[in-house]
C-alpha cells in the first residue's frame, strides 16, 4: 500500500523529480521566493488546471495530468514566440492522494520540463477536495526574435494556423462518453486531449521571422477558433468590451480535407458539420496568427504544419466557407 | 439583484480595478503572457489561498479575502527583503458568485496592490465549486540591499521576530467558534487573521542592513514559530529530509509579557499555556530571522517592532523558556 500524504513527504517526492539548482535560477526553491536570472524583459503567464473542470482523474493517468498541466502553460509561451525557462507549481491535493499517483504526476511533468530546459522555481501545496493546479511560467525572447503579441492584425494580412483544429474536442467527447476505452477507436483525438504538444519551435521560428519585418500577430487556440479569432482581430483593447466590436473582420476557408480524419469521422457518425465542430473545438493548443502577405511564402516553407486559412478584412464580422460565424461562441467557463 | 457571472463580465470587472498599463510592465494583461521590465534578478513566489482551507466565506468579507490573498504573497517578498512590483492572479469562482462579491474582492486587492505599487500582470479564471486563488508575485531587491534568504544562521547569532505571535491563531479559533460576532471581544486577533499586514518596510530595512555586513537570515512565520524556526535553522538543505536534523539549534525566550493581551486572555480562558499557543500559531506573517550579534543594537533601533528572542546554538534542538520544543509541530496541511 502506498505511503500516505504529508507535507514533508509531498515535498520530498517533488525534490526527487525537480533539481534545486538550475541554470535559470540564482536561487531555487525552499526559500520564501526564488530568484530568477533575468537580464531582459520576461514573459509570464499563469493558468489553472482543475480536476473536473479541465481534466478528470477517471480517464487521465497521473502522467497525462502532469504533462498537460505544464504543456498548456508552455503553449502560452509558444504563442508569444518565447522560450520558457522557469515555472512555479501550486498544487491542491486530496489528503488521500497516494504517493504512486503523485510520483507519476511529478515524473511526467519533470520530463516535459527537462525536454524544454525549464526549471521549477517554487510553489505551494495544500490539502484540497480535488486536484487543483495553478502554474505560472516565465519565458524569454530569443536574442534574434521579438515578442509576438495578439495585436497588430491589419486588413489584407494572411491568417494561418499551426496544428490541428477540433481534434481535442472529439477526444474530450469520446473520453467523457466511454472513458479510456475510447483510446482504441479515437487514438489521435484522445491523445490530443490527454497529452497536447505545445508548439514551441513554431513560435520561436515566427518570432525570428518577425525580427526583420512587421511581426506576425499570434495566439494559441484554447477556447476554439470561433472565439479566439475574434480575440486576435480585436486584441487592441476591445476584447472585453460589452458592445459589438467594429472591424477588422476576417474571411477564412476551412475545407474538410484540412481536418483530421477522426474529426471528420466523429461528425459523420453524429450527423454534424465537421467544420463547425472544428471551429468551436478548444484545447488543441494550435497556434492562430496573421502575417503580412509578403511573409507568407517564407513561413509556409520554414514552419512545419503552417496552414494558410484566410485573410483579415476591413469589414467587421467573420465569414467561414462563405457562412457568417456569428452564432458560434466556443468555450466559456461560466456558460451553463 | 446582482448580474450573473460570465467570463467576459468577470474580466470586465477585473479591468475596472486593475489598470492594463503599469510602470512595472512592458506589456500587461490580455495577451498569452505579460512582459515584465526585468533588468536584474527577480524574486518570485506562488501561494494558494483556498476557500475552506485558508479562509471561509462565512466570516471573511470579500474585501478581507481579496486583501489577505495578496497580503500573504507580499509577506513572502518582505521575508526576502524584496520590493514587490507585479503579480498574477488565478481565480476559480463558483458560477453563482455575484458581481457585488467579486467587485468588493477585486477592489480591496487593488487597494493593497496600489499601496505597494504592484501591477496585476495576468492570470486565469475558471468555474470552480469553491473560491480558489493562486497568486504568483515578483519582487526586486532594492539597489542598496541584498536578497535575504533563510539560510546562513550560525551558532552565536541572535534570533529575532518582527510582529505578533499567535494572535492570528486566536482570531481563527474565535471566528470558527462564533463567526463575525467574535470581532466584538477579540478585535485584534480577528483582524490579525482576516486582514494581516505584510512587513514590507521591515524587510527592506533588513536588506539594506545586510548590504555592508553578513546579511540576516529571514523568513515569514506562516505555520508557527515551532515549525518555522526549524526551517530557518536547517535552511541549508535539510528541511525536507526525513531524518532528524543535526545542529544548529536554538535557545529562545518568550516571556508572556511579549504576547498580545488577547493571546494571554484566550489562553487563560481555556487553561492553556499562552507561550505554547504563541509557538504553534501560524498565519501572523511576522518575520523571523537571525543576525550577527554586532548588528543587533542597530536593528533594534531602526526597525519598529524588532524583538530579540534568543540565540542560535551549536547543539541541535530548540529550548524555549528552558523547555524543549520537540513535541510542538505547528501547522501541516496534510495532518488530520
Amino acid at each position: 500500500m502506498p505511503p500516505p500524504c504529508s507535507e514533508d513527504v509531498v515535498l520530498s517526492c517533488l525534490a526527487q523529480h525537480f533539481p534545486l539548482a538550475h541554470a535559470s535560477l540564482l536561487l531555487g526553491r525552499g526559500d520564501d521566493a526564488a530568484l530568477l536570472k533575468a537580464g531582459r524583459p520576461l514573459c509570464v503567464s499563469s493558468d489553472l488546471f482543475l480536476e473536473d473542470v479541465h481534466f478528470r482523474r477517471s480517464y487521465f493517468t497521473p502522467e497525462e495530468a502532469g504533462h498537460k498541466a505544464l504543456a498548456v502553460n508552455i503553449s502560452d509561451m509558444a504563442a508569444c514566440g518565447a522560450q520558457p525557462f522557469a515555472f512555479t507549481l501550486c498544487l491542491g491535493l486530496p489528503p488521500q492522494t497516494d504517493m504512486v499517483w503523485l510520483d507519476a504526476f511529478y515524473s511526467s511533468m519533470a520530463e516535459l520540463a527537462d525536454k524544454h530546459g525549464i526549471a521549477l522555481a517554487g510553489g505551494d501545496i495544500a490539502a484540497c477536495e480535488r486536484v487543483h493546479i495553478a502554474i505560472t511560467i516565465w519565458g524569454g525572447i530569443s536574442p534574434s526574435g521579438v515578442f509576438l503579441g495578439r495585436s497588430g492584425s491589419v486588413p489584407g494580412d494572411c491568417l494561418f494556423v499551426i496544428g490541428t483544429l477540433g481534434l481535442a474536442r472529439v477526444g474530450l467527447r469520446m473520453l467523457e462518453a466511454h472513458g479510456r476505452s475510447a483510446l482504441r477507436d479515437w487514438p489521435c483525438a484522445c491523445a490530443a486531449h490527454l497529452r497536447p504538444t505545445p508548439q514551441i519551435d513554431a513560435g520561436v521560428m515566427l518570432a525570428r521571422a518577425g525580427a526583420n519585418a512587421r511581426p506576425p500577430a499570434l495566439m494559441d487556440i484554447s477556447d476554439g477558433i470561433a472565439r479566439d479569432l475574434r480575440r486576435l482581430l480585436h486584441a487592441d483593447g476591445a476584447q472585453y468590451s460589452q458592445t459589438a466590436p467594429q472591424g477588422p473582420g476576417a474571411v477564412i476557408r476551412l475545407p474538410e480535407r484540412l481536418l483530421h480524419s477522426e474529426v471528420r469521422r466523429c461528425a459523420e457518425d453524429n450527423k454534424q458539420d465537421p467544420v463547425r465542430e472544428a471551429l468551436i473545438g478548444g484545447e488543441d493548443y494550435a497556434l492562430l496568427g496573421s502575417c503580412a502577405p509578403d511573409m507568407l511564402a517564407a513561413l509556409k516553407t520554414a514552419v512545419p504544419g503552417f496552414t494558410h486559412i484566410g485573410e483579415v478584412t476591413a469589414e467587421p464580422g467573420i465569414l467561414c466557407n462563405d457562412e457568417p460565424l456569428e452564432d458560434l461562441h466556443g468555450f466559456d467557463h461560466f456558460d451553463f
